[in-house]
This record gives C-alpha cells, structure tokens and sequence, in this order.
C-alpha cells in the first residue's frame, strides 16, 4: 500500500474489513511517522519510507499505488522493473501523455495493471449498468454523472502541478467513467465542450466545471464538477434512454435521514459538512462507494488470470477525455478527444424510429386528460404536421 | 381567451378555479365545434372564430394569447390596435426579431404587456428566488433548470415552420426564465453554447439539447431539455451558492407516491406514462405549476398600475437567449447573446474570499474522520501547498 | 373572524390572498390591542373585544371560529342566536357530548355548520381520496396518518382544562378525519386501542399517542400524534389497498430541499427547527396544507346550499372517537365509539378472493429470481400447502 | 447449510461472494435433486438428503440452519449431539417454550448459538443504532419498524402449523429485533397489544398485523406487518428521540430509481411487483439486508470466542414478544411478555425535564413566523399556562 491518505486508509480497510482473505503487507508513507502510525492502527507488518523498498518487499504481490498524481509514473516505473502487478488510484496520471508512457511501461513488462475506479463499482452502477447493457432503457441518449463537494482533504490536490488539474481532475475522472460505463465502453467518446471556472477558491486550479462529451453513437455525456458545493458530498446520476431512465443517488438521499439537535458529536460520513440538523449518512460508505466490489473484481482478475473492468487502458482513455476538456475551455469550442490507439471499434448513430399510419408518419400517440387518444401525423410531403383525435 | 388547446384550457380553470373574480368572456378558436365545446364545457358566454372579433369585442379587457407561436405576433398587433391589456403566453415569439417587434408594438402602445411563465411562478420558485435574494444560499455559481417528458401535445409544436425550433423553444424557454430568476434579472446573459441533435423523433426540430449560459457575474446557467424522456414529466431546478444549495422538484417526486396494480383507469397527471405501477401525481397542477399565482401576480399588476413579475422585456431576452443556442448548435462555439436594449444594468462577479493564517492563504479547514482538524494552506510566493493537522 | 392567533391568520391570509372574492370584515380578540394589530396588518376594517358585538356585527354573513377548543360552544351559541352561519375550526369541541350539543343547536337553528379540517382538503388529500374511492387501490386495509412537531404555538393548547386533551386532540383530529376519508365515511369507525403516555413536556396532557380505529369494514386505521418531535412538522399519510398502494408527505419531502450555512436568517416554515442546514420548506403552505380548497368548498357550499366536505357531524363524529382514545388508554383494551346517531349506513367486509386450480386454492403466484414461475396451493381437505414450480 | 429455499440461497451466495474465507461444505434437502442442483449450483462439494449425516460431516465445522421453523428444533438437538456451532435463521422457533427448549439444550452443550436476524445487520440499521447508543438523538420515545410485502416464497411459511403463525412469525421477528436494537437489549419489553386479522389471502394464518410494545423506559415500539401489501417490498424504520430522529429505507427508497418501458424483462428486486414502469432496485441485497455484515459478526465471533450481536437468547426474548402478541390479539387487551429468566437488568423511565423562568415551568420557547420569540410558561401553583411573546 503506497501511501496514507484517505484514500490509502479507505482501501486498507475495505481489503481487512469482513471476512477478505487480502492484506496489506507493507505500507509506504514519505514520513516515518505516517508509515508507522498507519501500519500501526490498520495491522500492517511492515512500513517504510522508501518507495522501491516497499515495491520490491517479498512480502508484495501486488502494489497499491495511493500516492498524488504527480508520483504515480514513478512508483509504476517501479513496480514493472520489479514485476509487481499494480493496482493505481484514479486518475491513472496528470494528462493523456504520461498515461500512455505509463500504459505502455505496463503492457510492455506484462503486467497486471488494474485501475482503481471506485464509483464504476459502486453496487447501484454495477446493477445500473447492467440493466442498460440488458436493453431495459433501450439506446442511451443522455447520461449525467454529477460529483461536487466543498473540495479535498489534502494539500497537494488543490497544487495543479502535482495535480495535474483542479476539479476536473479530482472529480470529473469518476464521471467519465460512470457515463462510459452507461454508453458502452466501446462507444468513442469523439469531442469534448467544457466550461471551467475558478468562482470561489484563492487557487490557480479550476473549481467549478460543466463538461460535455459527444460520443459515436451521438448521445451525449454530461458531467458537472464543483469543488464549491455546500450540503455535503453531491454523487449523482441521470441516465435517459430511448425506453427508460435511471436515477442514482450515492450520497445526500439514499434511504438514510436522520436530525439530531446536536447535542452529541461524532463523524457522520465524508465530506458531511455539519453533525446537527438533518443528516444524510450512508449506510456502509466502503460497500456503497464501490471499494469492496472493485477489490474483489480486482483480485478475481488477477486470480484468475482475466483482464479486470477497469483497466490502466480506460484510465488513460479518461486521460484523454480530460485534457480535451482543457483544450475546449481555453479554445471555447468543441476539442476532439486524442486517443492513440483506440480499442473499442465502432458504434452506430441510435437508430430514429419511424412509423406509419395513413401514409402519414405517426410522431406521437398520448391519451388527453379527458381519456381520448390523440395521434400527431406529418406528411412528408407537404411537411405539415396534424393532430387527429380519436374517440376514448 | 385565444386558444382552446391545452394551455387554454388550464389557462380558464385557473381563472375560473376556486373563488376567483376573474372570468373568461370570450373564446377564440380557429374552428367553430371548437370554440363552441370549449364555451360550453367551461361556462364562457362567447365564442368566435373571428381572431379580431374575440380582440375587440367589449367585454374584453385583457387578452389572452394561448395561440401557436407563429400567431403571436399577428394577434397582439390587433390587441394593440383595440387598445387591450395583453398576456401572451410562452415563448413570446419564434426568434428575438420577431419578439422585439411585439415589445416596440406594445410599449409603443402604452399597454400592459404580460410575460405568461407559468414556471417562474411555481410556490417552490417563488419561494426558493427569495430565499436566494435574501442571501441565504450566499452568491449564486450555477443554476441547472431541467424539462424533459416524451413529446408535446399539438401537432404545431412540432412544425419548426410554425414553433421556431423544437424541445429548446418549447421547453427551453422555461428553463431560461428560472434560471434567470435565480441568477437575478439584472445579470446578463453573455453568451451562450449549445448541444442540439435530433436523436430519436423523424422530425427536423430538436429533441434533445444541453445548453450552457454564462452570466456576467460570472456564474453559469445550464439546461437540459427533451421531449424522449421516458416516464413522465421531469421538472427539476438545482441552485449552487457559496453558502448553500437548493433542489426543487416540480412533478416526479413532489411527496405524492402510489401504487396501483391497473385494475382501474384515470387521468393521473400530464404526461404521465402509465397508469399502473409506481406513479407520481402532482397534487394540484395548476397551484403548483404556478399558474395560480401567476395570473395573481398579472392581474394585480394591472389592478394596482405596476409591472408585472415577467413582462414582454423577459420574453424578449429569453428569445435572444435561444436565437445564441441555435447559433451555438450550429458553429459548435460560445455565441453571444445578442440584446438590443439591455435594461438591466451590470452585475459584479462572484467575489473570490481568501483568509490569511501564519502568512498564509487558507484553502481549507476541516474534520477528519478521526475527529481531528486539517488545515490546508497555500504559501503565495513559492505556490507550495501543506496540510497542517490540529489536535482533536 | 373570531380569534387571532396562528389559525386566525392563517385563515385571513387564506381568504385575502391570491385574487378571491371573500373578506374578513371583523376581527374578534379578547384584548384591543392584538385585535387591532390584526385589523391593521390584515386590512380588516372592523376589530373587536365583544364576542357577541363581532359575531352580530351586520358585515357578517359567516361567522369563522378560530377560538379555543373551551369557547367554541360559547361562541356557536351567539351565532345561533344571532342566524349566522359558522365555520368552526377544528376539533369542534373538547369531547363527544360537548360537540352533539353544538351539532344539535346548530341543527336546530338551521344554520349552515362546516368543520374547518384543513387537513382533509390538502390537494394531494384530496386527490388520493378521489383515486381511493375510483378503485385504484382496490379495498382499503390499512390508513396510517402521522401528526407530528416539538409542540403548539399557544399556551391554551398545552392546558387540558381549555383544550379538552393534549397531543390527541390538538393532532389526532386531522389524522381522524384524514382516515375516515380514506376509508369512506360510511364506514363506520367501530372501536379504538390507544397508547397514551407524557413522555417529555412537564405537564398532564399527554404529549405522545398511538391510536388503531377498526372500521366496520375490518379496515384499521392507525394515528400517531406527537408534541415530542424533532425535525420540523412531520405529517405523512399512508394507505394500503388490496390493489395498491397511497403515500403522501405533506411537509417535510415534497420536493422542496435547501442547504444553507446560515449566514442569513429567516423564516423558512411553520414549525420548522433550525433555519440552517438541510431545510425543507413548504412552497405555499396555505394552499399545500388545505385551506385554500376548505374555504372553496366551505363557501362554495354557501352559496350553493349544499353540505361542504366536512361538516359539524364530522366534527361530532371525531370527538366521539377520540373519547374513545382516551377510554382506552385508561382501560388498557379496545374501547367502543360511542355515535348517538350513526348516519353512515353499514359497509360489508373486505372481500377475500379465492382462487382455484387443479382443485386447490391457488395461495400465490411469482417469478423466481432465475425466472421460473411458482405456484403456493392449499388442499382444503387437508390443510397442506404445496409449492409447484413451472418452467421459465 | 441445511435448507435450500430462498434463504439458503441468499446464505450460500454471501458466504460464497467476493473474497470471503468461508465455505459451504455441505448442503442438506429434503430432495436429492433439490441439494443436488443446489450443490452443483453453488460449488458446494457435498449434498445429503440425511439431516443427521449433513450435521455429523467431518467438513462441517458451523451448521446453518435456514429449514421451516417446525424442523429448528430437530435439527438443533442433532447439532447438539454432535457438538457443532449453530448459525440458526429466523424465528428461531414457533413460539417460546419452543424458543426455550432450543436455547437450554445449546446452553447446556456449551455451544456456540448465533441467531441469523439479518435485518438487524443492515450497515444503515448497524450505523443508527451506532448514532443513537451514542446519544445522538437522546432518549428513543418510539420506534416503529414496518415490513410487509405481498407474501412469502414457499408454501410452508403460509401453513400455520408448520410456521407457528402468519405474518407476524415471519416478518414480526424482524421488526421485535430491530426495535430492540433501537430501544437497547437492556430495556424491557414490559407488554404487548396487538391488532390480528385475516383480511385478503384464503389462509387461517394473519395476513396483517400491528403490534405496539412497551418497554420498561417508557418507550413504545410498533411495528406493522402485511402479507398484502402492493408495490414491492416496504422495510422502513423510524425511530423518534428527544433530540432527533431517524429514518432509514432499506427498500423502496434507497437512492436507486428506474423507469422501463417494459421492452425487456429481467429479475429487478426480491418481491418487486412488476418489472416495467418505475422500479426500485436495491444495490447489493445480500450486503445492504444484512447478509454480509451478519455473517462477518458470526464468524468473527466464532473465531474470537466472543457472543455474536444477535444469540439464541434473542431469538428466545423476540418468540416472547410474539407470543404476547397473539395473546392480546386473543383477548384485545394488553398482554405481558413473559420471559423466563430475564437477562436485561433495569431500564430508568424516560426524564421528563423541567426548566424555570420567573418561577414558573417553561414549556416551549419558538419563534413565531414574523420572528419573534415566544414563551409558553406554566404556574405549577394555578396550573394556568400564558404565552409571553418576546421581542425580535
């Protein structure tokens, strides 16, 4: 385990938690004292501060890489001359060219390269998917993936050079994917529009963007992210498909709704931005944030010799997706997403249904507030459109 | 009253609802069976076919235009000429020259002149604007208006000859309206960009768009319209400010929830899908969708010699703001939002905050999990960020 | 208008608002100086201190009761004697024998009575009792109606000698009458258990109740009343069908939903706690809590010489059941409702429907989670219950 | 794992999913071709239609007892013999003395007893009874727990004789331990009244039930259950304190909102009614009912030599309850809940507090909708109750 952020602790205790046969075995911290601390609080046997160190520990047969951004090439650079598989935190690098750089490090030596994309396996996006992916909402048109908060724990994300960015970087990764998941991952993201904004923070960093995605199938993909939002930690998603809509909230509304006067304290859930008044807790935040299922899916693959869902690949296909949202805010147009070798051949346009009656194209058959029917009918003709109203 | 469709219909049960003192006279329709069904089912004395007759006949005082937008113009200019208080219902015309010909007409005239924007005037709108004005959710970063259902109810509106456009000028025009009356009528609309496609319908208008609106203050206004959403009516508002956050929800979701299995039929609300399974009703429309108080809000305007809530001038700048979606669509660009006369002064931008600790700026303040506090500082002459972490 | 607390300007507001055609023309208080204020912020050109001298005054057609419960008899006597109508808030008296006589004066009079239970005319009210008695949800089973807030805004309502009872009487009165119109009002409400306990406040009243009402159709009805909640105002309703299913929120989830730090303040809704945080307000309370559509039918009624939706026998039939409630709680057992003169007629029990196949009574049929189709049957002759799993 | 109905299955995939250490060894049928298909299924190595022999397997280090509750005990005993764990499903039997023999005979074996009530291990049950043990919402006044849906899987749960009741037997159970939960397992279930009745299904056992309990702090459980309810699966809690309040959906709620069309069909949620229009699936049934985080409990006390949550004694204490159930629906009035040897200790009342101001008793403090503040105050000498509004 590289490192001991949040998001080193979150995965540490996903792999201990309930009954996992998984454990980390080394932890790494630049500090001696985070190392030993961590190790100490999380059972871990060894710590240490030396990065090859902990990469090449015999005790390693996977490295969790759970360091900022700016040292993910390195510490993967790493693990292939000591032929470790690696599993990387999100976003696999800073831009689209160090992740390929990184990719092609991977792929060359061999090895496992599992990306670690929590909210592509959260239980709701997992079922979600999976539906769509059935037919049951038919073609997707329009998907929505919406991740704000009031920013992050730690200093290095709000330093765009170790970043690699602000909000988008940190957040929008999360929604590219979710909304690729809900398009098909073999349907081309082909250009991106973005507005970007620094409205509130003292930072060089954005802190507020809207960014659109065209894909080949010519739905559209839709993401909003905000390092401003206040009421606590906003994940939601909005599908739209030709025979149906899904709606998923993973943090403020999930069946969970509790007000307390305040008068005892305690830590209500991430990002939560008060412990008095109405509260809106999630039930286990490791299980619905995605963690349990994507170490599962993780180790299953590598157990099994498989390829995992989220793959160093994708991550460098978000790479791409994001630097074209930088392009699209500086030029104020339309970027096309620069991918070098895209895998995912190709995707028709939804198909337009057209159906006939009288030699007229029905556009729409609904039934009035007074129980008649009314059908909508254009002659291709003329061009003129007619309502005809049918007995109840 | 013009217009015996739909929004003629809920335009004179609104009037005629409850203990009103308000009453329809007069009914135009292009056909006589019409305008004759119409007189008779909701107690008004007259009805024509005559669009100039219905204008001028004395027991009108006001006007109402529930017309197909391509009619709007021609029927105000007899308004004008008979000297008529005029409502004109949404959009005011199919483009902003049209619409500004209809503002010099009647401002020429010296008449009142009233914007019908149902949706500006929902009790959760109104409510929610002035909880805004009055600071509460601090300064406004972004305001999304969404209005999605699968289609509109008369077959004009889909003719882009006789509408303008499609799901923008049908449902766009809405949304353009409560985004602005969040953002604060005197913040200017800059320029806009626009998603536009036609994804599923076999019609030359619309059906799906994402449009984004760039405030002078900086803030941004956002879109969402369609007529393919499946299951119903989706009307959802979300406002962003510094200090908080508002989520209206007008039809879906609105505290009414029931199950039928379908043994029995029933009108259950517009653009309901079905009439089994899980459905949302609305409790009263024509309260909640605003139509109560907006006709409030018009006729005390007349009543008491002032300006209504949404006037021509409104009407007027929600079509130049759809004229720069249009323009964006099709340059693939930001476009400007071309206004004649901007009356609403300049607005400054969103102040950025910064506060100083130890020399220097503070980007964050929180709590960990573990209950202690963490300090994020940025140093502004090496631009290094740290953490800095206080006791419990 | 007699009485100017909380109901008083609630009701004057009602009738003011929007563009309606009824006036509160008197004002009736017990101290000059609040019915003055009244009269001044309410536009009402008369105000009083002489019960008698308001009720008799001759710009009053309908007398409005918005007194305490221990005044109500008093005041509807004066009316008697002077031949006006009356509007009584709710309950209508203390207790069952307080209320018949009421009912009887007011009978005898000839005078037009309606019971103001806002409650039973909210729009989604009374939209879900229309959809109840079209069938949608088949026979009604079950109605729960919750009634619940940190406790009254007058020091009457907390004094059991003025109020004839505590959370019950103050709460339960809505949730009575919201259940009889779910379950019809010619079914007639049987017996009633009560739990009734002062759990919180220092005073006699209880301050906590459960109450079950079985109806003659073997339906139950449930109420849960509280002085004790934290939260806000908690009024939902619920009712099982044998076809489906009825939830209503009347307050704190109808769609409406703001974060705010609290940098500003505010009224944000009656009996809301807090005005920072996660806040629910209300769009129009007036008319989402009744009183619009009460004052409709109340005055509609009027002048159409018919019974409005709830009338004084209404009132009279809740104070029987909630002599009941408190029997109870003294008994410990089901306690009879006590009706003089029941006018509701009789209601068969619920029908149980009964199925057969190959000579068994078909229990159950569903889909298994692999999509097999299983059959529950039951050998009347012997009593055994079989599964019979068919194919996909 | 003897049984492989529905809970035996949801059993086996949890101990089976993700990276879990334990393993079903063997599984019991009555049918050989029932645990053969189960076994094979499932990747369970070994299938027995011999209760004795599956119990008695040298593999079988923890029996799972997921059979009709009319075989617990039989199974139980064999277990005992052979000096196996027991993880027994829930009722743990038909009624108390039945309860009670079980838990003598494993305590007089010295044997570990752990008793599967998965819905008091849902991460958001889990998490609630955290937040309010931890005084977050002060002292519980009430808690009501609502399951119903519209009837059970097999036919042995619909056979009073073989279930020991109807559907308070089988979804009571759940409820009776939630509410201890949220109540503390200290604090008493004193008495018992109950409303029972048969109102839809063709069966002698109760299709509809509620059932209030009192506990030794004052407190009130209640909880609803319903072998006839439409719209799928109901599982909600709310638990009132005097300091806040808690809602939990387990269910129809959580976050996860779909709308289909109904082109494509697929298995949505356990008991969902219809698999077109809107849905509500659930993420992760087995984690976010309990399965998981139940099992983790009863294995990793197992392992650490530790009592589970939820033991034998519990299932023994909620038989009571039911018991006391079908008693007062017997005799209509409350019934005591008799526990033999009761292992709780004592549970104070609930403290009324009590504040002064100007020597007489506050009652409430609010402010009122023009924002000022109001005093409510009692003289205790008197028993008079006066309003003091304050100023803003």
């Amino acid at each position: 385990m590289l490192g001991t952020g949040l998001i080193g602790l979150f995965y540490t205790r996903t792999l201990h938690g309930r009954r996992g046969r998984d454990r980390v075995h080394v932890v790494y911290s630049r500090t001696a004292e985070r190392a030993e601390a961590f190790a100490h609080e999380n059972g871990v046997p060894n710590a240490s501060t030396d990065l090859e160190q902990a990469i090449a520990h015999p005790e390693t047969d996977v490295v969790v890489v759970g360091l900022p951004n700016d040292v993910h090439e390195q510490a993967i650079e790493l693990c292939a001359r000591h032929g470790k598989a690696i599993l990387c935190t999100k976003p696999l690098a800073r831009n689209a060219d160090e992740a390929k750089r990184i990719l092609d490090t991977v792929e060359a030596a061999g090895l496992f390269g599992g990306y670690l994309e929590d909210l592509a396996y959260t239980p709701k996006t997992l079922k979600a998917v999976q539906a769509v992916h059935a037919g049951q909402i038919g073609d997707v048109t329009w998907a929505r993936s919406r991740e704000t908060h009031p920013g992050p724990h730690s200093a290095w994300f709000w330093d765009r050079r170790q970043a690699g960015g602000g909000a988008i970087v940190d957040l929008g990764c999360h929604c590219i994917e979710i909304v690729r998941g809900f398009m098909g991952k073999g349907n081309r993201p082909l250009e991106v529009f973005a507005w970007i904004d620094t409205l509130v923070h003292p930072i060089e960093a954005e802190d507020n963007a809207v960014c659109l995605i065209r894909f080949e199938s010519g739905a559209l993909g839709q993401f909003e992210v905000s390092w401003t939002f206040r009421g606590g930690m906003d994940l939601r998603d909005e599908v739209a498909g030709t025979e149906g809509t899904i709606w998923t909230n993973h943090f403020l509304r999930t069946g969970f709704e509790m007000f307390s006067s305040g008068e005892s304290g305690g830590y209500v859930a991430e990002k939560a931005e008060t412990t008095s008044g109405w509260l809106f807790p999630v039930g286990d935040e490791l299980s619905e944030l995605g963690y349990v299922d994507m170490f599962d899916d993780m180790f299953g693959a590598l157990d099994e010799g498989r390829a995992p869902r989220e793959t160093f690949y994708d991550g460098y296909v978000v790479n791409a997706v994001m630097d074209a949202c930088y392009a699209s805010g500086a030029s104020g147009k339309w970027e096309p997403v620069r991918i070098a070798d895209w895998r995912g051949g190709t995707t028709e346009r939804i198909a337009r249904g057209r159906r006939e009656r009288d030699g007229k194209t029905v556009i729409k058959e609904e039934q009035m507030p007074d129980g008649r029917r009314k059908l909508i009918l254009k002659d291709e003709a003329s061009g003129d459109f007619s309502d005809v109203v049918a007995g109840v």
